[in-house]
């Protein structure tokens, strides 16, 4: 087993923040961001020290009604450059690709031609082939790429080292950990982050970390993960994702001891952006419902569902996702 | 250095869970609670399979108006008999007193002629001698006795050493470890647990954990506790206490393996007596200005002070807090 724990006053300078608040949060919006909230976010990141950026999703045309959905959801190069011009900072721009819900082929254009710097894969562990095929086409195209193996706490444990293993042969940089349903403790954190590193070193890869907080538990297990050598860190601005949402970037920031990251700029956005969406009556963050289906580890939909419909019965609420358990 | 991690799967027969829901819950409404919201509570905790109950403190009648407080500020033993009878349940009652603060050779009275089991002594580092005296004179009254030593995190690494080996050799049952500013990281908890846990094995004693919520960190902070063998875990209805508040008791009930726990009876409560409490006004739970005092270890009046005041200028608030750092 890896022991690469470090220690609380030293930084760590592989560290690599990545906020995703348009893509997380995103789904909360439908990517109904303004152009003004997008790019005072983007420089709030960049004077934060922010490392990566992530826009949105690549999402397919062709399955995606794009009047139903922002400009977001399809990430456009021309709509990331209207932002960023050519994006002549420190700070690189990503976006997620889900395996079988993008046309990469035609919407990821050569690299050379584009302001995006990461593309993130995202799969289930059954297609992690098809994972494999769009990382290596990204490469080819120039890009950097991560990918998110989804869904792992429904996972065999023997399937997770299978796909641990096929994508450690594969191109891409940096395997991510991802708590999708709020369910993992941190000392399985630490027991699967020891395992994902295992691989990592073997191959030379980074390994990441997408925690969501249902159990109020996104942060901590951020930190944890990051004690045993996890580099590449996803957080949102105040949580703003799916649900419950993820890992606070503003706690995130002000835990790590690299001297490039600050704070300020994202309080200030807060202030100017975060405050008026929740009293716009925009819906996210810790409640009883997402609690429940963490617990459970089980899918939040339904938790969404019962917040949407301004429900508090939690205690039948509960039953009800026993019976269905 | 004492390594007594549990497994996840198993379950501590030995953990004792503390709901302090009106003592630090008084803390946000002065103590004004119905004994309509008190009788519930008890019988939820009751079936809920919590161990103690903390009715609040026995406060000094000469050094507190009681007419600017509700009655749970003050617990006469009178009181509480009100609502749990003579308690003839295997759960136990427990109110606070505080150095300094309390007129505890009057108003505790002896054990055989009070509803309650344990006093839990708060005391700073500064006020340990105190503290021991009335440890002292509890165990002699007959009661079970348990002691937080409050802000450790500004206190000096020597002089915890020096009130742990005081507090060993007294006849106090469980001592505390307290982050009151919830700056404390995981990582830092469970080294301090484990000092807490070398003191208490050689001297027979018990530890406990009491955190809070600044850094969302409440209930990873407990449960990273729980691993290194801290035993009497405090927790508050929906995090309900002082500012951010402390560890939900949802949360943790869900976490434990131990079949007597069980959460349903608390979603009842929380749907009966939270939702509406909330939607009265009644202000607590994490919030940047809670997270910006934690970072900074500092006492979090400033941020309680800033939300009562509903400001969001969370830029300036930092820049305040740093000042004054």
């Amino acid at each position: 087993m890896i022991k690469k724990e470090r220690s609380l006053m030293a930084y760590t300078p592989e560290i690599k923040v990545m906020d995703c608040t348009l893509r997380d949060g995103g789904l909360v919006n439908d990517f109904f961001f303004t152009d003004e909230f997008v790019k005072d976010l983007y420089f709030a990141n960049l004077r934060a020290g922010v490392d990566y950026m992530e826009f949105g999703y690549k999402a397919s045309k062709e399955m995606f009604d794009i009047k139903k959905y922002g400009k977001w959801k399809f990430c456009d190069d021309k709509a990331i450059r209207e932002i960023v011009g050519d994006n002549k900072t420190d700070m690189k721009i990503a976006v997620m690709a889900d395996v079988g819900r993008c046309d990469f082929k035609k919407d990821i254009l050569i690299k050379k031609d584009s302001p995006i710097d990461l593309i993130r894969v995202a799969t289930y562990i059954n297609t992690i082939p098809a994972a494999v095929e769009m990382i290596e086409e990204c490469t080819k195209k120039g890009y950097e790429t991560t990918v998110n193996i989804m869904a792992i706490s429904k996972s065999n444990e023997l399937d997770i080292d299978a796909a641990l293993e096929l994508l450690g042969q594969s191109s891409v940089g940096c395997i991510y950990l991802v708590d999708s349903y709020g369910s993992l403790y941190p000392e399985q954190v630490s027991r699967l982050s020891e395992k994902y590193m295992e691989i990592a070193e073997k191959y030379g890869k980074k390994v990441g970390i997408h925690a969501h907080n249902n159990q109020q538990l996104a942060f901590a297990n951020t930190i944890e993960a990051l004690r045993h050598g996890v580099s590449y860190l996803d957080a949102t601005v105040s949580s703003l994702g799916r649900g419950c949402g993820n890992c606070p970037i503003e706690l995130l920031l002000g835990f790590l001891k690299n001297p490039k990251y600050r704070i300020n700029p994202l309080l200030k956005f807060i202030e100017r952006h975060i405050v008026p969406m929740r009293e716009a009556g925009v819906q996210w963050g810790y409640d009883v419902p997402y609690l429940l289906t963490g617990l459970l580890n089980q899918h939040p939909r339904t938790a969404i569902q019962f917040m949407k419909d301004s429900r508090r019965d939690y205690h039948d609420f509960y039953l009800d996702l026993l019976e269905n358990f």
